[in-house]
């Protein structure tokens, strides 16, 4: 049998990845996130921790990253998407699973046969969440969520020339914040 | 028990009508759309062919529509507007139901229990989909659909100021091209 692949895409604080590991365990399939931070950092030989703060943001402004650093050949973060690309490739060949984030979406377009899944929430209810989850921040809750889903809007269309968040791209979309995250749960499963 | 309202927007051809019409059928609860058209035409004194072609469109070019025409106040189309304005939201106080299209999500923003669906497909497939559905028309398939959604589009922000098929407008979106009708039916009606 084919392996299917849930792709999850979220915005910063929507429960995307308590919704992926949710459905994975659902189904009994793996959930890639950490997991998948690990393989590529492994593979890389960059920085654990490095893998996981810069696989999925653009680093400083658009204009260092874009023209300066590039004079001289690709970038330590272009090294990452290539090996980040081959990962998941590798992943989604391997099995059927979920994967959080990382433009999987995008990776494995006609590549495999994927599910591709767009999770959102209001400002309010993701500033609320974020709190609960991952305590005070130096940052406020907003300013944090929005500063997150800017690097990850950027970084998308940087890597993909394709739009973060686009209704068309994505095969259901859905408001955590509004039917909760056991309904999404739910929703995504029966389609896979 | 306070009436819910299910509203649907929908790109052109992507079945979003159908999909409106048979879940009112299997949660037996009407659906408004060409009945709404007929109720707002009879109330406004309009033709109703006018108003089911001028209701969700904008006129001709953004520029005639705006700044010549109100100069000698509100055009017959603003007039239009807030007479399906004044119509929905008795639908919505009155009982519950599903609307299809008409700006209901925005019109019924903080007025009534709304569950806000968009439906999509890819070109190719709402193309397919125009053909067997309306037969061979003058405009091709494709230049029919893009022109019927910029429309829709245009009226839209030209009516709300938002963003029609903003991915954060709606509790959930869906892909009929690659979920199905059938499949999208039964998702919408699950979460009523």
């Amino acid at each position: 049998m084919k392996n299917r692949i849930i792709t999850i895409s979220r915005e910063f604080g929507s429960g995307g990845r308590t919704i992926g590991g949710r459905v994975a365990e659902k189904l009994g399939i793996p959930c890639y996130d950490s997991v998948l931070i690990t393989k590529a950092a492994e593979q890389s030989g960059f920085d654990k921790i490095y893998v996981e703060e810069m696989g999925e943001h653009t680093a400083g402004g658009w204009f260092s990253t874009v023209n300066v650093s590039r004079r001289f050949g690709p970038t330590s973060q272009d090294m990452l998407w290539f090996i980040q690309q081959k990962v998941i490739s590798e992943i989604a060949a391997e099995e059927s699973c979920v994967i959080v984030g990382r433009c999987a979406d995008y990776i494995l377009r006609g590549k495999a046969d994927c599910l591709n899944v767009f999770i959102h929430a209001d400002k309010e209810k993701r500033a609320e969440r974020i709190v609960k989850e991952y305590g005070e921040q130096e940052l406020s809750p907003l300013r944090l969520l929005e500063d997150k889903d800017k690097r990850r809007a950027t970084y998308y269309r940087f890597y993909t020339h394709m739009e973060w968040g686009k209704i068309q791209n994505y095969h259901i979309a859905l408001d955590s914040g509004v039917l909760g995250i056991d309904r999404c749960v739910e929703l995504i499963a029966v389609l896979y």
